[in-house]
């Protein structure tokens, strides 16, 4: 059987929060620090194991024991606080250390010293709304290794009433409608002469380029 | 043939930055306003049309012209600044406007002072990165409506060697595997007898809890 | 019988502290709350339930017990405070809730987040003290919905030794004295033919615009 | 004829905004001060004449001509520069000098400093925020010398359908019914066996102490 | 017999100590105030009552008893403090308040609020050390009322040696030498025929435009 | 003929102004440098020769010509920049440094940096005061060397119509009235038997002790 | 022939001063960058090419050319602009770069990022003084690599008048005096039998456990 | 016997940490004064009696017992408290006060008031720093009184398997190799045929000049 993995989480700012108390919630062993008293009280009812102390400094990271822990994420907004507590942690042996970056020199630093995964949130999520935002119909998509994309969008309303054969789909656009919702009823590898509905929802693979290209013309079709 | 959207950016903080030079390197008109002037002289090379002005305060929004703009995406840090700059946008006639909010309270206000759209983008990143962090082979996932998921992860290393019916995954975890990522080829609605290889990539469909719940006993097995 | 009405103040600074005393004295129940502890410590001896604390975070208004006030009067000098008691205050269930603007779009916030009051205390005693100033014997005036105002004006000079009827002021100005006091006594509708003397204060009514051209004519004569 | 009057403000807060505009507004000629150079520049479309510079500065307020002005009102938030202001403008010969205070201790060095009229704006403007709150139908009041009232007061529903002569109301509670506003329509010393309606207002009269006891009473009738 | 002077300081900089030191060297009785803890430690062995507080509220002066001070000296370095500090004391009905000015508009403000003595400690030494730096044989001197000056200077290396007769002192600058000292010995209304001798020091009476004149010629004689 | 004297001031100050601006009045050459603008540019129109710069760095002191003054005054209130300024200007060659101390340790370093004099303006003026505030009837006082004062007084009330020799003054208090003066006049070695007036001043001259005993002993009387 | 080594030097507090002085003295080519620009301005005479801007940003470095220098110098006190600096330096090709440390931590970040040295020179020196300290007659001393120190020791009091056979210096301390150098002239592997005298300082060479026994020993003799 | 020495450390920075630590490390008491709580806590377990408290303030100094010290570092960062300390350390007796200077004008100051020797840590440091980079072979050097240099350097490429006689390097270059440093075997005075290997260690004595223009010129053969 396996063992629950044990987090350690430094920085309980919006990002920081959301990662302890998502893993909590999942039922994992989450150690969590943060500098700021009001913060680390306003989480103490909802994190087991919240303290309050400087994660940059090693003697607190000892006393709470985050060597401990499987992996360690480090969410500090300062700079030098984030590069010093991932050397620390690094050093009292932690196997997997996960970064928010604040910079892309940030980024390539946090590597050099020895993190294992840079986060850049707020660059991330930016390109995702972005993304979004030239097509209302996109919900969401997910870019993979090996550029290929997966997305799910909304029927547009030039293709209502109309099937997928016809439209042509994979060659026009060189992308595969792999599965259409409908309702509470998902239908995947789709009948190519099913007529699509208003409100039906389609999970769409591609190579990245022609998923973008076909988002935005579908987007505006 | 369609009209381009224009976009105005307010606030150009590493989130408005990314959704500002995304959008424009997509070919859109993206106007955008920081109150930093370092900040707007650094992306002034990046970015067509960028000043540096206090994007709460009226005439500025009124002297770039933020009126014109389809849709506008306030990313500004100040809650009380990003709760005007909404306010006055909305008054201006902006027919989308995205909100970044600072917390849920501020999400709710944005929402009552007529922001289309709350985006958390922090929080939104912590979840992500939690379900990661304990599924280290989950790439991405997607969170539809109507409590839907479809989510990318790489074969587990118990089912390399196996093939899916006689892994039972549809019944087992109540999922379904839409598509096969092997090397460059995609094999949608995938053979349930073909044998799964390391670094397989597999595209799945399911409703929320079930993807969860398989999510976390396949990255354990 | 009526039950006594229980006020909840937030923010005691000079208007926060007018309203809350003036609500004691009157024999009120009265909950107040303010950040700076001094504040909270002079008036710790004139009001009787008052406590030092943020009145922009939920956990202290609750504390407090705010949602069992009937009003609650939010006079915070900040204004996402302000916006954030106000919210927190109208989940909580508080009926009535009249809030201090700073500006104009404060106002406007406030109103789209369910405040049910908007004070603009600087603004309108700064109109009333202008109007004061144009014309030094009015006294005050009440500006009424439906057009209509009354104000209290001392006689002047020009008047002395005439009466209403010889002035012709109903025709010449369109208002009406409805009242004379002189000294101690009061004569409500009084008899045009009234000679009136020094120091007479005279209660009039009319349109807004009569009003104000006939105190400025007045004035100077 | 008469020479119109000159005004100087110092200090463009709200109140100090709201007297300048208001006095601009009916003709006067208005020379206006302020420290803060964006306070200046949003008002220097509204007003003809205003500068930035510090009024608590003799030569400030000399290069603007204040000593001209038959009017200052000196409405600065810093209680030092509130009282040089004063001092400066009482030995430049102005005639009038109106100070907003922003204490008791306040207003009393003012007056001994030679100011001719303090005004105590939040103090005063929760007075009567506070009269309104315990008696929702209370529109607004005057509180004028020799301990008299007017008030205007909406009818309360205890009241509807019946007349001042049943309702007995001068006895009752020793004051006078001036008026009655009833749509378009003013009722000058109104007929006692006059059926009240909903949403007549009247106007009353009296002694302070009868009438803050008359609105208590007719408010929770 | 005399009852022993009380008296009050408030504000313990380095004139308010020295004041507050030797009165109280002196064998007075002295109540001492400053707002800065460490000034209030620092002096505690030296004064006999010594507290740390606000001087300018009215409860810190009530709760030492200023107002049984004979003396008051306000000595703060806030302006408003002084002034407010300076009020309250008048109000408490200390009968001799001092107070250090740090302006010529302060000075005046303290005056119209009641300050028995204005003291401008600064201006008044940078005076006498400019009058002692053209004349370096000057000690000291005292400018009284009308119009009169006494000085203490040494003698002027010319004139050692020569009499006052022959100098012709009275009639050549029109003042009086009223004592010689010398050594230990202090000759008064010398006689004019004393030769004057290196170091003795003359004691002189004059009009203050005769002094300076003097005091500048002899000086460099 | 003497060459006038040239003076360098460093620090605008009350202190600094006064010392400068009244050796300005007296005719000398004053260069003067201070490192706040506003100072500066209030005295420019006092001060023939004042610059706004820092008088600790040595380049700003060469600029303006410091090494040229007779004599340089340093009335910083920094306790750094007035050492650094001292050891500056003693360095360029200035012969007489007078420099105004902060405490008695910034005094002692002051001296053996190579200061030729120094001032303790507050602490000196902080004695006067006390000195006179024990003696109502005390205008002021002169400490000279060898042990011996000079000081004018008031005649007290107890004294009035009586005559020196009677009062037996030089006895009593081992003190002696080198002069009186009277309204205009000034008697020199005054006749022993001349009755004291009202207003009287007298000159008195006596040892440090006996002075002191004398003024507290007449003060009183 | 050999080229002339060109340098950068980042950062010109009191220690990146002393190395960019030292350098340009020596004749090398020297280019210097600093953020502060009273600092800028006041070595711009002594150093060829310095200027004021943030060493931490890439185009800054690249605008001063800091990729053409053969060796960097890193001195910045904050330790995120050290840390980018030294990134940014490495990714533009600098073959060499040395960087002063702030502590122990930032020290192995350096190296991790690129360094080439890190300099501790407050500890360093710090060291030095240290021992210094215990043994007032050494005057400096090399800690070489493979345990063995070089020390410069004048003689002390207890050995004047003897020779090293007899002190059995080698013996009792395992140390060799390599060197004495009296007044202007060296010995060089000094006669064993030569008497030392008063001054003479000695060159000694040894492991470092026995210099340091020996200096100790030595210096209280 | 001789008595072990007593140190006083005023400052504990970087500098003056490593000063105390590497005396207690020796074995010495050492009495340690730091302002900042986190630095004395931090050093509490390394040093044996350390105290957080202000070195400028004799009831410090005296209270911690620095009189007894026979050896005071003050390593204070501010100039004003650095010169404080200084002054009251003399003052208190101690003999010999070493203080690390921040400019040449502090550390002249410094020598004014008493100090026994000044510490020119970042600026020595430059020199040395600045010394290595341009010699990459040299390892470290001393500087001695009477123009005299030690200095210790790896044997250039160029010398390797030449013996110093045909090198000429005392008359080429006027140094003298005194001792040359192979592996762990020393040889004083060594023989001038050796042949020179690569990693020979070489200490040469030489007139500052000579040993500089040496070092340059080996360095770059």
């Amino acid at each position: 059987m396996n063992k629950k993995l044990i987090f350690f989480v430094a920085g309980l700012g919006r990002f920081g929060e959301s990662v302890a108390t998502t893993l909590e919630n999942m039922g994992y062993e989450v150690m969590a620090m943060d500098l700021d008293e009001d913060v680390v009280q306003n989480l103490s009812s909802t994190l087991g194991y919240v303290v309050c102390a400087d994660a940059s400094e090693e003697k607190n990271l000892q006393a709470i024991g985050a060597g401990n822990a499987d992996v360690a994420v480090v969410a500090l907004g300062d700079m030098s606080a984030s590069l010093l507590s991932t050397l620390i942690l690094k050093e009292m042996g932690v196997k997997k250390i996960v970064v928010k970056a604040l910079s892309k020199m940030h980024g390539k630093m946090l590597t050099k010293i020895g993190a294992d995964k840079i986060i850049y949130s707020e660059h991330e999520m930016g390109i995702r709304v972005a993304h979004n935002l030239v097509n209302p119909g996109l919900v969401d998509y997910i870019e993979m290794d090996n550029d290929l994309s997966v997305f799910s969008i909304r029927v547009p309303s030039g293709w209502v009433g109309k099937d997928l054969k016809h439209l042509n789909v994979r060659n026009k656009y060189n992308i595969t409608v792999v599965a259409i919702r409908r309702g509470e009823k998902t239908m995947v590898n789709p009948n190519p002469e099913l007529k699509l509905q208003v409100d039906d929802m389609m999970i769409i693979l591609g190579d990245n380029e022609s998923v973008k290209k076909a988002t935005e013309t579908i987007g505006n079709s």
